[in-house]
């Protein structure tokens, strides 16, 4: 791209893409910061410069569309079937070499640097669609751009996990309409992970078995919370679900991350990703807001314990109505749930997949 | 109350109470139940019973109104200063006596009682007004009502740690407009405290200081992020704020919790309140949307290294503008952060006060 960012292309065959920037090149934003939250000793990054970014353009500006005419886009090429870009606006970007992460030594720190990569995934040239609504080929060329971006983003020494994810809706602040997720890779274990770790590792060494598999084998067992299934995935409300509408999706021969899909998997997974997101969407037959999000081992530690699965969460709990974090949830981490897991894996159930 | 819920009135100078609630006795709400999240070993708590709770009722409707002829409210009287009474729609309920909180067990358990306590906190019988607006004599009465809770809600044996809140706003989901906040008594460590918990004893135990100590010494070492100070309290956006707007109110003086504060701080306490509302309120010239949040020590463990203070966090960002919690702060729990810190301070110092 004319201001040094990287793109890439991913075609379900062989084609080749030369079409270059022509737009003037912009000057790359000022790197963040990562300052240590004592009180917690969790990271959070600084991105002081993300404010002016583009606010929900209308279709003749998307800048995920590919490039017709003068529209000058993120997309050099006029067509496309998935690309993967560096983010314009990161809130995490690559350090300097030999870049190392700091312990806590007693003083509050500042980094100058909110190291990490993002990414844009636009998952289709179509502005129109969703990403439940794209082809079986579409989404498993999809799969294939976060299998490719996982597996490079791993090799890099700064790195701790990569995280691929989508927000959909303006309801949770997305500001492009355009189908697309994102990928952060951060330099530092996230809170969530860092305690999905720690689970694994304690359940392990008391039972000497896999969490996830478990859990797998629990949800077989009850059958009341399963929303979908094939020969090697399954889709689940879990047991304790923090939002009114969540569901994971893991395949059924756990691995850590998605590099490490068997291609029979892989090639299962766009069936029940659009079973899935079909069942959200005809709850209330509205397309839901939700955040899906690839929880994935980290890079360099607890691969023999945690597993890939696929969380997706929606706050709508009624037409009309949002559960917000509130006192209870933002400010303790203590979800209050207003409804039953086996109801809201009911109601998706009961949809009527066309 | 007729239905067997107990209702408290905390006044500035004795008067007596008698008024009774002479609606007809409503079914209590079923109890909910408590679920273990394996993968994260965090308990969230199930409500199923809350989803017809009173939504933004008209000022003639209010329930947090005092009774006026035949208009019956939640408070019996024709008029008070402050009242605490049982939530009518609680998440957590009074268990049998000799519960106990179980250990993980290797199998998804549910409990059937989600055990705790809720109560409303009524700050003022005026509808129209806001917690931030209330006179002296009046926040302090609404303190004396915390403390007082809190040294109550201590001494049941099923109950971990103390709560009290307010969440202000529709944009963050209130249902009553009425000015009034809650308090949670958990029966659990919320995953938040637990996790203070661990940073204040490794804190401890590394540098032999008390980790909110050092952190308030910080801050009036640099200054930059105080935005209020009076001869007992000080507040500051913190070094590592998450939300645009984020402030902490402390003693200087630390104490484990409300009861611990002496009567020359609790005296302190309404001016700082006053001022750090008026501030935040005066950033954008409109009311912000806030979750107000006691952090205390947990009432059987920590108080020797978890120290009280106030945390104020407001999810607007500009006028029109909410910061959302997207994939990386809901999925992930890692914060990304648009703004400085010290930027969000100096806005909030520049606010001239009336």
């Amino acid at each position: 791209m004319a201001d040094g960012r990287k793109i890439r292309y991913y075609d379900s065959h062989g084609q080749s893409r030369s079409a270059a920037d022509r737009r003037p090149a912009d000057d790359q934003p000022a790197i963040g910061e990562m300052r240590l939250d004592l009180l917690t000793n969790e990271w959070v990054a600084i991105a002081a410069h993300r404010q002016g970014r583009t606010f929900l353009p209308p279709k003749e500006l998307c800048p995920l569309c590919p490039t017709t005419g003068e529209m000058l886009s993120e997309i050099p090429d006029s067509d496309y079937e998935v690309v993967v870009f560096d983010n314009r606006f990161p809130s995490l970007k690559s350090p300097d070499k030999g870049w190392t992460l700091p312990e806590e030594n007693g003083i509050e720190t500042e980094i100058p640097a909110a190291a990490g990569i993002c990414e844009v995934v636009c998952f289709t040239s179509d502005h129109g669609t969703s990403f439940g609504e794209l082809s079986t080929r579409q989404i498993r060329t999809v799969l294939e751009a976060w299998r490719d971006r996982t597996r490079e983003l791993s090799q890099l020494d700064f790195v701790q996990q990569v995280f691929p994810f989508e927000n959909r809706g303006e309801e949770i602040g997305v500001t492009l309409a355009h189908p697309h997720g994102q990928i952060y890779a951060y330099s530092y274990l996230t809170p969530r992970t860092e305690k999905m770790l720690a689970s694994a590792r304690r359940y392990f060494a008391r039972h000497g078995r896999i969490l996830l598999d478990d859990v797998i084998k629990r949800e077989l067992q009850d059958q009341v919370r399963i929303i979908a299934q094939n020969d090697h995935w399954i889709a689940y409300v879990p047991f304790a679900a923090r939002y009114p509408f969540e569901i994971h999706v893991a395949p059924l021969v756990g691995v850590p991350d998605l590099t490490a899909l068997s291609t029979a998997a892989a090639d299962a997974f766009p069936e029940i990703a659009h079973e899935v997101l079909a069942r959200l969407d005809g709850v209330f037959n509205i397309p839901m807001a939700y955040i899906a999000a690839w929880h994935q081992a980290p890079v360099r530690e607890g691969r023999d314990v945690m597993r890939l699965h696929w969380q997706i969460t929606s706050i709508r709990r009624a037409p009309g109505k949002l559960k917000y974090l509130a006192g209870s949830e933002s400010a303790m981490g203590a979800f209050i749930m207003d409804m039953k897991p086996e109801q809201s894996a009911a109601q998706m159930r009961e949809v009527t997949i066309k």
